[in-house]
């Protein structure tokens, strides 16, 4: 029996079933410089002991999407190894925040499966939290891929389509405990907009670019233990391209929306998010945001605020898609995320 | 209004202003792994704990040039977004080591301002400090930047130009409390050349070779914070090159002049410096060193040498400037800076 | 007398001679979380702190090929910028677990000498011990290196050839101070094969692959602080391509072995290796495995194997020598090592 990881087919999937993924991981103070050196990231929050210490929390978390990141890298090799398409995200939340000497380690529970009309392949939908070493869930989200069948006679399964969230309701994100924005410094912060300066409906260019490098992409990804082989091997796609994890990017886009939402400290939620266009390295990306909504939260001086982030390699801000109602071809991303920032 | 950054112009300056600069910074020992990673450093006192505790202090810094980039980085987005050209650094002192820990942030005080002739232009004098989280100042520098006005009709002001000091006087220069060369191990740090060995004129050529990669220099220079566009965004500049942070390649001459000097272990003074040509990757970086100077200190064992530290793109070591008194065209960095060798 | 290390040449070196290697390192997170980044690392002993508590360590080790690199790095300056030829390892053993905070340096024993016939070279054989900050022994290997002669007319010592074990018997491999698989979890780990499960003779295609960055190998040369010119230096060898360190193919193969090998934990047997042809930026690099042995342990449920590990830059896994009993030109890398596993 060959003793490699060939990852699941479609029917090795069943309602219900939870999947504990390998290689927990334990974070350092290494994990945060790799994440300062391989994206633009400014937030205050996550750069600063004494800034986090302001606010309440006991020291300078990791990067929240470093955190998705490592609980993402420990579902591919059992999720998406034979995946054809990373279709969605949905009801993503932040639930603790997660500090050098944490240790991660996921698990991923089948909630929804449903073949394709071609027989060829089906949609696993899976829930996966991520859990510390006290095991308290860290973040959860929905992920739901196209898998292939190893049979393509294997019979279908029952259609199970999970009903999720279009959005989380404010009400429903975790603030972390202790939080407390009502001795934010702004200066320190690297900008004067607070909650109440944006307007639902309000785009925002990010105006800086970078480009993007194959040795960063490689790092980045392999630093969250990510194992798809497309990322990594320049001979396993015809094209002898190495396609860019998503996951790069959304933390590329990120860093940059600083530049215009540098108090949007906190990622709490995760409404959704599609990989628009795959991204190669040589293209330069740049992000803008737009405001979708904004919420009260019971914590005082904390509000939610509710953002479109979209990455592109090129073309002009605000675009998004063509009258036909798809992606445009230079939009690499669009998510949609609660964040936290000072009322 | 837009919410992100323009940068300031040389009208938004004025005499005596004190900026105090966003993002403040943890560092640990992420920072220094990934200092040794980017740059060939072997200065034993930033490499062991055990040798910097046999050397007086407690445990390893950060490597001094990585706190000065940290220092600077955050300088960018207040100082030389706009600016056309660095023109120069002075009056550079380190003040204390920077320990895995320390959180660090930055103010600039504009201590001079002349507008140029051109009326387009000026130049901004600031002196910049970087503090711990205990408000201990670890180190200050002047530098000059030429920025660009926003509007050529505005007035000038009047023009001030400090006096900088041409050379940090040695007296002038801080040694760590409690540093100790006394039972310095040669054999440890790499070379048997003590202080005494070196003479006032002498050179030496550093002989091993760096080429520069884009990855390598985009993520130092992110990992210090620096925003400017110029290094990250291929698209930024007509001829689609990044250019290299100046700093990047200081701290490769530095690294690389372990190589002869591999016990002018503590910088502790800047004296000058001028990036004499830019730096794109792809080109491999040498360096060479001149004795300018020496001094006797007070503490036992421990004496001061000034060094001219240049680093080249080719030709052969030891040649400057060409016969019309300017850089020659290979020359990249001529640096002017103190450090501490056992004596 | 110029101050920079010429390295030594063939005739610097004589039996008995001990050489204390420069440059003592200070581990951290830094090196653990780069280590990760730089290579697709997944052994869960070395990645959570957690499982190697249940493992009977401390907390997770830094990787036991990152502790080579450390104590092999240190010896290039003393023992191979001259040479012509990396030619074998023999008798490596690992003796103890590094770990955060432990600060490493080497000394090598010069155990054996034999000029070629040639006349303007010689083989240098080196006994290399890296020591933590206790002067504990962390690991031990002989290598053996051809190095040029600084005069070709310089006489010939007495050739000596030291007597070095083909393999290392395993009741002579240390197992680490407290180490216990009894409550190994195969889950977390990544597999279910245990060590019962493995037959020698067996192969193993790790199916992997991962292509070869500048930026990449560059970084994780210089973090051992290994100075060897010809890994950075573009303009070293006449075809201006930079050869990459051969520890950097080792860890590579080591972390691509993961799929198939993922409980074989801890390295702590080096029966061999050599660098069959070199390896370039550009260059995709696969792995296979194959068992040579298998022995029982005096701890209660580590055994432990003894492995091929092959790393090639194409043609079909387990294809090794051509009919002339040459290493075929596409195998980079063949090393015998034993390892660790649960029972």
């Amino acid at each position: 029996m060959a003793k490699t990881n060939p990852g699941r087919f479609f029917e090795d999937y069943t309602l219900g079933q939870v999947i504990e993924h390998a290689v927990p991981r334990t974070v350092s103070g290494g994990e945060r410089a790799l994440y300062h050196a391989l994206y633009p990231a400014r937030h205050a929050l996550y750069s600063s002991d004494a800034f986090a210490q302001a606010s309440g929390l006991p020291k300078s978390p990791i990067d929240d999407l470093a955190a998705f990141h490592v609980v993402f890298g420990k579902t591919v090799p059992d999720v998406s190894l034979n995946a054809v398409a990373n279709l969605g995200y949905a009801e993503g939340r932040w639930l603790k925040p997660v500090y050098e000497g944490d240790t991660l380690r996921s698990t991923s529970e089948v909630i929804g499966l449903k073949q394709n009309s071609n027989g060829k392949t089906g949609v696993v939908y899976v829930r996966t939290r991520g859990m510390n070493q006290r095991d308290e869930v860290v973040m959860e989200y929905v992920r739901w891929v196209m898998v292939r069948k190893r049979d393509v006679d294997a019979p279908a399964p029952e259609a199970v389509v999970p009903e999720l969230s279009k959005v989380i309701d404010a009400k429903d994100l975790v603030i972390p405990e202790g939080l407390d924005f009502s001795n934010y410094d702004f200066t320190l912060a690297g900008e004067a907009h607070r909650w109440g300066d944006y307007e639902i409906g309000e785009t925002i260019d990010h105006v800086d670019g970078v480009t993007l490098e194959e040795a960063e992409h490689m790092m980045a990804t392999r630093l969250w233990q990510n194992t798809a082989k497309v990322h990594f091997d320049a001979t396993f796609r015809p094209d002898g391209q190495r396609l860019i994890y998503g996951g790069h990017i959304i933390s590329l886009a990120r860093a940059l929306s600083f530049n215009g939402l540098a108090n949007a400290q906190m990622i709490v939620g995760l409404n959704g998010g599609a990989h628009a266009n795959p991204a190669f390295s040589g293209l330069t990306v740049k992000a803008w945001s737009e405001v979708l909504d904004k919420a009260e939260t019971d914590v005082p001086g904390v509000g939610a605020i509710r953002l479109r982030l979209v990455a592109t390699k090129g073309g002009a801000p605000f675009a998004l898609r063509g009258e036909d109602g798809k992606y445009l071809p230079e939009v690499l991303l669009d998510l949609d995320y609660w964040a936290l920032m000072p009322v």
